[in-house]
């Protein structure tokens, strides 16, 4: 194996596992090279070594590829319960790690694997490939640029996750709170919840959410999602996701003291006042006026569609020159805080507050993984789906 | 006065009463004329005989217009808390009566008058106006028609009531519990919440609301709302109203087994699925797959920009020919109930169930109104504002 190259191992070889791998395989991310994979299942490795090359070697757990010596670095794309823990062990083999989102299922766990990350001085991603996105980017760099002052509201309509109950159906661990720990805020929206606090620069002071648990589906886990959000600086949120609505909407709306930022359709626009909302308010005698506001539309910068790969390559980027991350492994305990929240405050059925008390997160999920009566076999092997998965 | 038109008489000469005092002074209602108007100001009487002709009598109190006999019907346009009180004082005297909104401040108030009303067997209708509009007409048909199956989703960013300080400061009972009992819930958006259960015909079984109080301004009512409903079928709602945020957004989305229709900009989308989601669901084995969308732009048919006049026109016409109300009087309690349900829950941080408990709701706004620390004249007249109020 040449070494002028970065070596990546590839932990975990289902849906996204293997697109990782494939693209790693076909040379598309420059300094890194695919040294080896690992899967539980031989089915998975059998088919990795059709169609990966001679030179991948093949293993049969994450730790024997830890300890192979074969990698320098790792993307870990198993279930979300064990990112924590194989990122830890490959922190202890010396490796770089990258992994899959969401970061963990409960903050506890992802807690501990920030602090291994920053003990051993590794460089830790994770694969929040929505932030390479020049929609996303945009919208960020024009509140960090003060373009809306002062945030004072966010809402996020992100229904545009539809799953129909074969997809659930088409893996045991899927939808159950033992398998994943959760639904739509677990599964298909980890992007839009890192993105909600990335793109704002802001984190709720509390959340009081509201889920349909199994809403029109065979599920036992969250589909169907309304969160409130109060803020430190006096903003509001309110962020919407469900399963089960078709067509979805997915429509950002993020106002401040100079103006409003609309997503939608792939499109920005952005409404900017003349004079900020304080200000006029503040000189206005007229009554029923208002501030004057323009209407513009955001030119957006054409960017690689291929998010996973560009974030792939900015990790191996940061492995080989020290280039900052646009994704920090560390920053994945946001989203999946807003996420533990969310889910808490539906349980308990009043306000959580942030940060979320850990202790008393992991003493409810395990409750509720207790009482699961999900009659699906766990350990029952995933069947090919079509279309595509997360984005 | 001629006895073969309807004789009008308009009680409260305010920013809306004036206008209707004068559309009915210029004829512009068919078999209906002005006969008299009375306001406790005597400046706006001068106003009055300036303004409306000669053969318009004047009064200094709704009563002694009421006990006139000059009149066979009246348009009360006074400050929302003596609604019900002069809607029933004019019942008792035989006059058939159109209000405008809101009803009233509490529901205990409205639902008296309600009986009032229909124990007198005289013509009760509401300023509703918005329900003349040809956007919100043409949702709630096509959901009257099943379009949209049964409803799963509503959702309404209502936030384009922007109000400076100045506005709140042109009137001593304005944004006061004691002068209007309440804000943008009470006075900006009464047409919305009407229109809420009036296109989707449904009614909330519970809600959960947030409210800031004086948020950016210096009053003592609610201007910015964040509302969550939950309906008996499993549908879910989200209202958003203020009136500091600029631009704001009118954006109405409703979602069901069948597609989606979205109001916006004046315009009319309807996502139409080609099978209904439930029927989808249940035969599809694909994974990953959704119904087939097919985005139509709805037409709307032109209507009568005039929607004040066309509600006037319409409470004429029933009280001369028997002809249906678009919004009987009886129908204000539900917009009223929304509002007194979302206030109650921000009061009382926690659930409301509907209907609202209209004692305790009663009490609870005294109790507001008691430690008032409001320092504005409640007394004092307000002052010509530029622009238009409530649409």
């Amino acid at each position: 194996m040449e070494r002028d190259r970065t070596r990546i191992g590839v932990i975990g070889l289902g849906n996204m596992g293997s697109a990782h791998a494939g693209y790693l395989a076909r040379g598309e991310v420059p300094g890194a090279v695919l040294a080896a994979v690992a899967d539980c299942a031989e089915a998975r490795l059998g088919w990795a070594r059709e169609q990966l090359g001679e030179g991948v070697r093949t293993y049969g757990s994450a730790q024997e590829l830890f300890d192979s010596g074969e990698v320098d670095a790792v993307l870990i794309a198993t279930p979300h319960y064990a990112h924590p823990d194989e990122a830890q062990a490959a922190f202890r083999a010396g490796l770089h790690v990258l992994i899959e989102k969401p970061a963990g299922v409960y903050t506890k766990q992802v807690r501990q694997m920030n602090e291994a990350a920053a003990a051993s001085g590794l460089v830790f991603a994770i694969m929040y490939n929505q932030r390479m996105n020049p929609l996303y980017r945009k919208m960020r760099e024009l509140i960090a640029d003060g373009e809306l002052g002062e945030l004072r509201r966010i809402n996020w309509i992100i229904t545009d996750w539809y799953r129909s109950q074969s997809y659930y159906d088409s893996g045991g661990w899927r939808a159950t709170w033992a398998g994943e720990g959760g639904g739509v805020l677990m599964n298909q929206s980890p992007h839009n919840l890192d993105l909600f606090q990335w793109i704002t620069g802001l984190m709720p002071s509390r959340i009081r959410a509201f889920c349909g648990f199994g809403k029109h589906r065979s599920i036992e886990v969250e589909n169907d999602v309304t969160a409130y959000a109060e803020y430190e600086n006096g903003a509001t949120g309110v962020f919407i996701a469900s399963t089960c609505d078709a067509p979805g909407t997915n429509r950002l709306e993020i106002s401040g003291e100079r103006g409003k930022l609309v997503a939608e359709d792939g499109k920005l626009t952005f409404w900017r006042l003349r004079e900020s909302e304080p200000e006029f308010n503040r000189t206005y005698q007229g009554g029923f006026g208002a501030p004057e506001a323009w209407r513009i539309d955001i030119p957006l910068a054409a960017g690689d569609p291929q998010h996973h790969r560009a974030v792939t390559r900015g990790w191996v980027d940061a492995i080989r020159t020290g280039a900052p991350l646009a994704a920090p492994g560390e920053e994945g305990i946001r989203g999946l805080e807003l996420c533990n929240a969310m889910l808490l405050s539906a349980w308990t059925d009043g306000w959580v507050e942030l940060p979320v008390d850990e202790e008393r997160y992991v003493k409810a999920l395990q409750e509720r993984i207790a009482a699961s009566s999900s009659r699906k076999d766990p350990e029952a092997a995933g069947v090919p789906l079509e279309g595509k998965g997360t984005p």
